[in-house]
């Protein structure tokens, strides 16, 4: 029997997700009936590929078994799981147990022979140990027959396995390693950042990427940099009319000059996109776009293509709305359409041209809004082609929607990180992240957006930025932040109970001074550079929260699947007080021994302690360490340190040394 | 989108549990893409049958839909669930928000035309109907409009619902009710109950019926009544030789007299089961066999039919064993033989025939050491003819094969009950069977079995006996107890550390008096009522755990589907010392709001109490009264009496309704 096989979403209907050069963790129930012993082989493939490599698997207790296996380059894999009844092992058990009793087993030696006698050697050296297996068989040699792991390789490789119970093929689509692991930082190309408030272009642009590659991120992401529509263009702060300079909304997408393969003019060209998009690759970083598949009233779409939009009763094209409110100045577009295909083929082409223009990377605007089957059809069409290419859903929307986004193809999700602050809401929150969502939703946490400055960042202050930042960069392989304005603490809403904020970006320039004393620069550095340092923090798998007496302190660790790298993360969630407790780290969590000691690093505030046990005392003050951010290393190496267990590591040697040697 | 349909086993490779006049609860996500109205339907009908029966679903949140339908006949049931735009809600929803916010809505009301004009009536009604709604949306008269729930609901029935969306077809096995909800009485036949110690038979059985119906069990369960092998027969405490009048033990099946088909002569003959059946059935009970496929070595199949057995490589027949454990007195069967057809055949037929002498329950014999496609093929087999069969499986295995043996048919299945006796172990246990294994596996919980006298029933005195048997009774909708000895308090190990009865019935015949004056049959004969009386304690789905701030008590409520009727277990684990405590119940579990007030009747001690919120003192003595097994009465009628939240019961209502008049 071999069942419940994992990561297989909905049934094998969607592909897991994989990313290039990080383990796929295959877990399967293997098992058959009564007393005798299965074993399980990992199969895994390129799709593409004819030949499937064969990774042994190892049994975690309750009839649950672990293999792995990692992809080496994009496009989707494939694997399988196969279990059979080890009719060597369980003669091996089963006589063995008997000699060990002192019983005569010379009716088992006689059914071992016929054993080995069934195989056939595929050549001269297995010839060569099956007959010494047979001369001791003969000798009554028990110890050379019972207790002999090359003899017992052997018989793996050759036994026949029949009957054989294989899982059906599963897939996982493999995606570059910034799918996985990604550090976003967005900002208005329009604004600057000299304090002169002069319109900036891309050109400009490519001058700030030195200061995001500072500090440490690796994708920057600009909003639409589309002509912007006139027609019910909105001045500063939302205001319904525009005046003649304001620059208006950059996701009103669509003037004279152009649509979706266009560039406004005040920004600069195509060309001007491919040479940040190199400029961007120079530094190590990616250039993401925005991808807002809706028009303005001025887009050329709209006279040249009026069947690619609902019409309403009296004939006149519908704009955008959630009544009572209306979006005068966005027209959607209607995916269901008479000319349905018309219109997808040129979404499609819009993306095929940003593609070429040299863009991999794409958030894209809303996706919840339009048909679950146009994305699994736009993703897959584009990713046959480029399979180096990602998709960041901005979905704040429902929790099945957010899900079915993942489940169709996009790379990474927004995500509600936003506004769970408090440490339950947290806690629940990443552990269904971390376990029920973990193999089609790539969670990308950012503790403010364009559209979203949360009231706790309004009226919480500096140190709420700085736990936030810590929480998101900590809790999840990818996470951002929309600056300048995070790392300049800015934090003043348009009005009480608003989320949007005073004089924000989405409708006009700002200038911004990026040598401000109080700036969080050093702290998104340093974050960026631990995240980049610790293997731990690039998974979301290995997450486990701790208990600790005081509500206000919040206590996780992380560990990578190889357990080789381990961080211990406790917040003060409190911006105003001091707050002190004992944390009671569940040392199980960590693969460590009862009462081992081990040692904390703090990677934040430095300074190194040392525990014994699962106890600790922290206190952590807002106005000055918010947080601890420990490595933690053990003392006494532990097994998996020290590779001194050889049944724990043996087949996950045997798994990376066949991948490596495919 | 339809998805995460339940019940499903396995995406469906196995068909889920149902029984006869118990709701088959389906949910399942259904949601469109947007700020658009979805709508659901469940479809359910026999199996047998070409009509469809639809039941609306009503949303519970987060866009996860239920429905309901029970069954009213036995064998295979079908289910699906479509899930639709609902384009009159989605149209009525946003021209009600745009007229509430003083909008013009001509345009909306053109669009509702269109819609009303879309749809054909089916009588002259529905025309009627329809003319009005014209006539209002000519008028303008928005309120007839946009608040009539019989347009409403005659739009969801004439409405085009396309494009649709709808589940595969699941699939639901509907057994007797006794399967889902029964309690077991094991005795041994051959022995006797009037202290003469005079070896009984079947007919005296029957004089023994009425002594169990009194208790309140359902299911009469006798170990195997066949004739029992003399090669290798065990003695009295399961000593290797037995003495010239020792009966020997019912599982070593098969002698002269005959095998699997046959009675042993001491015991009566075919006909007095088919007697003992009846007799059974006059007081409302089902008669159980037992199904021990495999043979002692005087089994007729063993010269018949030595193709049947395992050979081992010296030509002898392989007997049972674990090494280095012998069981020389049993052969078990080769199901994977060369003539493994014959065989499989031969069980069949062998159920049969004791199906044709009218017994319809089987208690299954270590199924697990048999492989699962024969379990598959049996079942089936059987159930194809006799629906109202049931098989409940004897396996204290791996929790993975206790799991596949129900999803491959076995109704009821033994439990780890028996050893799981801290607070934790009993709330971890009992919520996995209420939650993850819930659609395929029933448990049977049983305190004691002829091969099972736990170390606590050893050495905790009979108090232990009294919170086991209620704790069996009120956790699970089945239980059962192997008596005289359970009642009687028989607690004394073969030897210390041992979980086998002294002078078990198993290897001889017994003399029992059942008029002792410390029996227990009062206490289980109630704990039968209340069984009967409470729909909560028939259900295991509604099994909710509260905290207790002493883990000696366990708390815990159960309510039944409709919510109609609630019951709360507290116990003391403790069988030496009072314990007592605050339980904190969570009255959501109950579907109580906060702070409500109710009654408490204690169903065993006697007794009512009023109680307020979800604080709550008791004490409990292991010397007196050990468990309070309360039915929980609101005082102030909660919606689901009162019925005033007509959106709460409609579409139930309608469900009902619906199947009933089918």
């Amino acid at each position: 029997m071999v069942e419940l096989v994992r990561p297989v979403v909905d049934g094998g209907r969607f592909p897991a997700k994989g990313a290039v050069g990080a383990d796929v963790v295959v877990h399967a129930d293997v098992y058959v009936d009564g007393h005798d012993k299965p074993d399980a082989s990992l199969w895994a493939r390129r799709a593409a590929s004819r030949k499937w490599t064969e990774i042994p698997m190892r049994p975690l207790g309750n009839d649950r078994w672990e293999g792995r296996f990692v992809p080496d380059c994009l496009g989707p894999w494939q694997f399988r799981v196969s279990g059979w009844l080890d009719r060597w092992e369980t003669w091996r058990h089963g006589t063995k147990a008997k000699a060990d009793a002192g019983q005569d087993v010379s009716v088992e030696i006689q059914a071992g022979t016929e054993l080995l006698d069934s195989v056939s050697a595929a050549d001269s050296a297995e010839t060569d140990m099956l007959e010494a297996a047979r001369t001791a068989h003969e000798r009554g040699a028990l110890d050379d027959i019972l207790a002999n792991p090359s003899l017992d390789a052997l018989m793996r490789r050759r036994l026949d396995r029949q009957p054989e119970n294989i899982s059906r093929i599963c897939t996982v689509t493999v995606e570059p390693e910034h799918a996985r692991f990604s550090s976003w930082y967005e900002f208005f190309p329009r604004s600057s950042v000299d304090g002169t408030n002069q319109p900036n272009t891309l050109v400009d642009a490519i001058d700030r990427l030195d200061y995001v590659a500072d500090l440490g991120f690796d994708v920057v992401y600009l909003p639409p940099i589309h002509p912007i529509g006139r027609t019910y263009r909105k001045g500063p702060n939302n205001t319904l009319e525009a005046g003649e300079n304001d620059p208006g909304s950059p996701w009103a997408i669509g003037a004279e000059e152009g649509g979706h393969t266009a560039v406004a003019p005040e920004l600069g060209t195509v060309a001007d996109v491919t040479k940040l998009a190199s400029a961007c690759a120079e530094r190590g970083m990616h250039l993401a776009l925005d991808l807002a598949f809706q028009c303005a009233p001025d887009h050329p779409w709209v006279k040249e293509h009026p069947e690619w939009f609902v019409h309403r009763a009296d004939g006149t094209i519908q704009y955008a709305e959630n009544p009572p409110k209306k979006y005068q100045d966005i027209y959607p577009l209607d995916f269901t359409g008479s000319d349905w295909q018309g219109l997808w083929n040129a979404l499609k082409d819009v993306v095929e041209f940003w593609v070429d223009a040299g863009v991999t990377v794409f958030r894209v605007d809303n996706p919840h809004t339009k048909p679950f089957p146009f994305w699994e059809w736009l993703i897959s069409q584009i990713r046959a082609r480029h399979p180096e290419v990602i998709f960041l859903a901005e979905a704040f929307s429902r929790p099945r929607i957010m899900e079915m986004l993942g489940k169709v193809g996009f790379s990474q999700s927004y995500t509600y990180f936003t506004w769970r602050q408090e440490r339950w809401e947290i806690e629940e929150y990443f552990t269904e992240l971390a376990t029920r969502t973990l193999d089609f939703l790539r969670p990308n946490a950012w503790p403010n957006t364009p559209d979203i400055l949360t009231e706790q960042l309004q009226h919480g202050g500096r140190p709420v930025f700085v736990t936030r930042a810590i929480l998101a960069a900590t809790l999840s392989p990818s996470w951002g932040v929309y600056g300048p304005a995070f790392e300049l603490v800015e934090r003043t809403a348009v009005r009480e109970g608003s989320e949007e904020y005073l004089d924000s970006e989405k409708y006009q320039r700002r200038s911004w001074d990026l040598d401000q004393p109080h700036t969080l620069a050093p702290l998104l550095m340093r974050l960026n550079e631990i995240r980049r340092m610790h293997s731990a923090l690039q998974h979301l798998d290995g997450l486990h929260f701790h208990r600790c007496d005081n509500q206000q302190l919040i206590c996780y660790t992380k560990v990578d699947p190889g357990c080789n790298d381990r961080v211990l993360v406790i917040v003060n969630l409190d911006p105003w007080n001091a707050q002190s407790g004992w944390v009671d780290i569940d040392l199980k969590a960590l693969d460590l021994p009862y009462d081992s000691e081990y040692e904390l690093h703090d990677e934040i505030g430095g300074g190194t302690y040392g525990w014994r046990g699962n106890m600790g005392w922290v206190e952590l003050d807002p106005n000055g360490l918010a947080a601890h951010v420990f490595s933690v290393t053990p003392i006494v190496p532990t097994h998996h340190e020290g590779r001194d267990d050889p049944e724990a590591n043996l087949s996950e040697a045997i798994a990376h040394a066949e991948v490596v040697g495919q």
